[in-house]
């Protein structure tokens, strides 16, 4: 399996990409407009927030992807087209029909995606013209893919993309990703979108399944904040372009699922390393539990804590407060099963604290990556989470983000 | 009703107290131990933390509060004696039994408390000697009540106590209270401790109810950080030293409950008010929800937001993290029918934005108090929570709290 690691969402066969500056956001120097197309048909699937206040964008996306057939994605950072009422939806609706009409293709297969602000109306003159702009701009060379991978960025410090190319029947298939997160970013997807392509050929029920499947492992393993978002997208489009045609399970598609799971754990683990104002990259393992559902709580209990969180930032072997998060996430416990590393450090065994020295365990800190593994003796059942840390840049950035 | 201010803890007749510096805290200008004493028999009744992990002295306390008769409280900061295994549990017995031995009163009437860093033993030839130090220094002056109040703190910059002064029966009734909080506040009490004391003779089971009653409109209202922590206790104890006598369900009860929520809402406030690193007191009003435990859910997901309190922070009326926060709390709600007013001004009306002024929206937040009114038009069921804002402050608090 190679690893292409520029002008990903292009890298598909048949896939096009163009973006520009139309004027949402205030830094002219920066994109907040871009339209991923595909030459050919394609099938599509895509993933929304639960969350139950959720953008226009979202509502008419959901209606859009039933029929399973995508050939375009329209986004717009600076504005997420959330909280705005009737108008916001007939804003997305709008924002689907030029893409449209400029792209010569039917409404009903354009998936429209928004982030930014809450609450305020789309600037829908310059969208229009942006709309315009983009598709005249439309191409398939990395510097295309690059500059749609920067067009969907907010407070992201970083770029995020990548694709992956494997044989399947002896033919070159490829599956390219970009993704945004930073702030937001919680159980179930987050301010988080995410657009896929690929060029093999798949009923979209299955390019679903396979979607959801892979979101799983990736996407819903992630927190920043514990805040989910109202605009969280995740789609993928399929169009054919290698000759490969994967109908039903086998190991062809076996192959295909292990390149997709590959781009979205890397797309998840990219949100998370640049999480607003993250300095730490911590894998939170929890083990021994009676359930998944319970390990999984435990475990975003333990990431979502501001107090375990600002600990990490300070590099600093607070160790009780992991213990303490686990229980309070509403799974029953017995602390003199509890069993702690950090870092491969045993710190608290069966309920009492170790000898460890704590200095080590402070000193082995200083990495980027922290791994935290909380045992539970309980059961057989295990999860995963990853997270970052709280740190002084994130109150700024956060407290200073609208004005 | 009085109002008392200062020596609150014995404010109550036949109430002493004791503080003193045993060495448990580094700060040797700090005080780490203080005993509470009824000079007269006395009920008590407490409420402990849900958290699945809970302290030595947690558990120990529970089982001595059964029996419904106390006659003081041993409290010690600076080592919280949780996480701590067994000897821990032994460390919690053995404090109870020399204040026991000191004050000469049974093994069975003194409730023990611990508040600090987890997982590290208790330095018992301190605290023993510190118990011996803070029985010889008993009084019931204004200074003893003082020192008491300050004796609980860990990360509080302020001294928390009040009490008040009523007539039942044409008698003075006194009920006095300290507590401490600062980080680690959550739903259903926190790394808090609350210990009262009152001059009325009353059942310990109509004490508890009491008891119980007030913290659900007090101390279970407030958040800081979502983070409950394993040590959390309120405690009572009533000695009958006024010469009222409140056996059931009267007129008489319903005074003494009113002089009671006084003092806990003060202090449940005021433990907000000195939140690590707060600078905002944020009431968060939920109204026209199906249930009350909706309402709670939501006010409770708002109140935790890490994004939502960078916003109020920065003075920034970023409102669409609130309606975001309220949609992922787990309930079910209507876009078109939710309302949100911040500081009394409209800026969602049934889920359009208003056309309010944000200049105007942003200065009223200057002060220290903001509101948050959110109106679902779902049902009758309603329910406040207060909680503080997330400064840089706090992450300086917690990333070096440890070391």
């Amino acid at each position: 399996m190679e690893v292409i690691t520029t002008g990903c969402i292009t890298a598909p066969r048949g896939f096009k990409a163009g973006a520009t500056y139309c004027g949402i956001k205030t830094a002219k120097d920066s994109l907040d407009l871009g339209i991923v197309f595909s030459e050919y048909p394609a099938t599509g699937a895509a993933l929304f927030t639960t969350n139950q206040i959720y953008a226009a964008p979202v509502k008419l996306s959901r209606e859009i992807v039933q029929k399973g057939r995508v050939r375009a994605f329209i986004i717009n950072s600076g504005n997420a087209n959330a909280c705005t009422g009737e108008q916001g939806y007939k804003d997305a609706e709008e924002m689907v029909r030029i893409t449209a009409k400029c792209l010569n293709i039917p409404d009903d297969e354009i998936l429209v995606a928004s982030t930014g602000i809450i609450g305020r109306p789309l600037p829908m003159g310059k969208i229009a013209a942006g709309i315009k702009t983009a598709v005249t701009s439309l191409g398939n060379t990395p510097a295309h893919g690059n500059a749609m991978a920067r067009a969907i960025m907010t407070t992201d410090t970083k770029q995020k993309d990548i694709a992956v190319r494997l044989k399947i029947n002896n033919k070159d298939v490829t599956i390219g990703g970009i993704t945004k997160g930073a702030g937001m970013i919680a159980p179930n997807l987050a301010t988080m979108l995410c657009f896929l392509t690929t060029d093999v050929s798949m009923p979209a029920s299955l390019l679903g399944e396979c979607l959801r499947n892979s979101a799983e492992t990736s996407f819903n393993r992630i927190t920043i904040d514990g805040h989910m978002s109202t605009n969280d997208t995740i789609a993928i489009m399929a169009n054919g372009a290698s000759g490969v045609n994967i109908p039903l399970e086998n190991n062809d598609l076996q192959a295909f699922r292990q390149g997709l799971d590959y781009v979205t754990n890397y797309l998840a683990k990219a949100i998370v390393m640049d999480g607003e104002g993250a300095t730490k990259f911590i894998q939170i393992d929890v083990v021994g539990a009676r359930s998944r559902h319970d390990a999984t709580r435990i475990a975003r209990s333990i990431a979502d804590s501001p107090l375990v969180k600002t600990a990490l930032n300070g590099e600093d072997p607070n160790w009780g407060r992991i213990v303490s998060a686990a229980g309070y996430a509403g799974v029953e416990l017995d602390e003199s099963k509890t069993t702690l590393y950090m870092n491969d450090i045993l710190i608290f065994a069966k309920g009492m604290p170790t000898q460890c020295d704590l200095n080590t365990l402070s000193t082995s800190m200083k990495g980027r990556d922290i791994n935290i593994r909380l045992e539970l003796g309980l059961g057989e059942y295990k999860d995963t989470v990853w997270t970052c840390d709280l740190s002084h840049e994130y109150v700024t950035i956060n407290a200073e983000y609208h004005t």
